[in-house]
């Protein structure tokens, strides 16, 4: 049994505590939302009224939150940092920068551990353990938090501190590319007039197809303005002029965003509410089972 | 037995042609080329010394050229449209655009049925017969097309003349925004000082797999060039208003297709010879079984 704190039970987070519950770890958690740290306390889980809380005595803290968030969840008296104990390791699991990583690990107290663990993978991984970890560190600290990470699934070491966010990133550029061009692909149907649902029926015979399914799988859920944020960070991390596919990409996905209210799941970035605003209010447009092309 | 004219030998039509001569068909050919035209009278094939005399006494001719030669080998004195009969259909399986299908339409002789087929995967599809095919037109002439076109593999119907290009332009902007993502995940890695072969071996554990197997296939290679002019036939249709990633992507392309002489086929856009400018001469980054990230 470790003792390991969490901090950030969000989307994943809430679907990782009950793994480390199960390998009879003793988890202490914190959330800035209240609810969410009942919930995980009625699996089994030590509820704590700040991050400092959640990471005292804890041998290993695992930090969840989103990238903007790190500097709260982190620095100041009420931070993880506050809390950890010499010999102690902390793994930041967030998609972030480079830069950020750097900056934590100038502000670690003395003896504390740092690696970051970015994962690969939704809420579906995430509840079945069945996550990528890219875990880097110095082979101390990966020592240290290997064994707990282990629990999500399948821990991939990938180098020095820092690397876990790069390859990250790096890995994230196609794949967000790939779901920013199936709104642009829809987007293009809307042009030609054509059948989202012919659309998405071919993406899905290709080599696209795992694409679409992840799109459309309604057990893999992500915050559409989460998929945005993540574009942001890239942005941050990499520089619009190196990456003008990325940046065509997030301005796509903040319009998508900003068309609806609520923000859509992603899935739903396949649905006529996310399309160009001069097509958004044509109804029978890019419906599925629409009849097909027009003016022929 | 059916008369079948056959014009465009490249990639793509020189895989195809044998299927047909295999289902006994009596195959009239053209290319440009003529070195094209003397492998396929090799296999059976009877050589035409222009698109008129291949498609004269056809049933059904096929035309498998770049968007951009349509027009020289279709029209005027030697072009397809003045070789056939009436009756006879003809297929065109170019990716172009719903215009350029139009314009054809227009001048389609009296009786002489036309239909698009364009085709989704590449030469080892096409080798294997293995192709889907988009079959688009009236009735009349998608039952006059479909049963030679059956043999390249599966042929799906979706809907009028035209709607063939257009699903295909529509799939294309996934595919392409996710083969272009490739290349601007290793121009991040570049940027950030990480290594391609990492990149590509863990891009190969997610959803994007397929893609990554695609651009690595060495029995399924494309010109790069090809691609980049499918991004630019894709933009004439859409519109770069409409597509931004897909017009960053075109611009990212034609410079990957620019940097190298000859320009690569589409394996090699995970070379470092097709990295941005600035890393391009920088040895050492950007190679497969490089140590990974700097200056930790």
């Amino acid at each position: 049994m470790v003792a390991v704190g969490f901090v950030g039970l969000g989307d994943m987070g809430s679907r990782m505590v009950p793994h480390l519950l199960r390998a009879n770890h003793r988890v202490s958690v914190f959330d800035v939302v209240p609810g969410r740290i009942d919930a995980m306390t009625a699996l089994g889980a030590v509820g704590a009224d700040s991050p400092a809380a959640a990471a005292r005595d804890a041998d290993v803290v695992i930090s969840a939150v989103m990238s903007a968030d790190i500097p709260g969840a982190h620095l100041g008296e009420g931070g993880i940092l506050a809390g950890m104990r010499p010999g102690a390791a902390l793994a930041v699991l967030s998609t972030t920068t480079p830069a950020m990583l750097q900056s934590l690990a100038s502000q670690m107290p003395a003896g504390v551990h740092l690696v970051d663990a970015p994962l690969i993978g939704g809420v579906r991984y995430a509840s079945e353990a069945a996550l990528t970890v890219l875990l880097a560190g110095s082979d101390d600290a990966t020592a240290l938090a290997e064994p707990i990470l282990d629990a999500f699934g399948q821990v991939v070491r990938v180098g020095p501190l820092g690397s876990g966010v790069a390859y990250k990133l790096i890995t994230n550029v196609v794949v967000m590319a790939a779901e920013a061009g199936l709104r642009e692909a829809l987007d293009l149907a809307d042009v030609l007039g054509a059948s989202y649902q012919t659309t998405l029926d071919l993406l899905a015979r290709g080599p696209m197809a795992a694409v679409v399914k992840r799109a459309l799988d309604r057990d893999n859920p992500r915050a559409l303005r989460d998929s945005a944020v993540d574009f942001d960070v890239l942005l941050a991390a990499g520089g619009e002029d190196n990456l003008p596919i990325s940046a065509a990409g997030r301005r796509r996905l903040w319009a998508a965003t900003e068309a609806t209210s609520p923000p859509p799941v992603f899935v739903d970035l396949t649905s006529h509410a996310t399309a160009l605003p001069r097509f958004r209010n044509e109804p029978g447009r890019g419906q599925a089972g629409e009849p097909g092309l027009h003016g022929e």
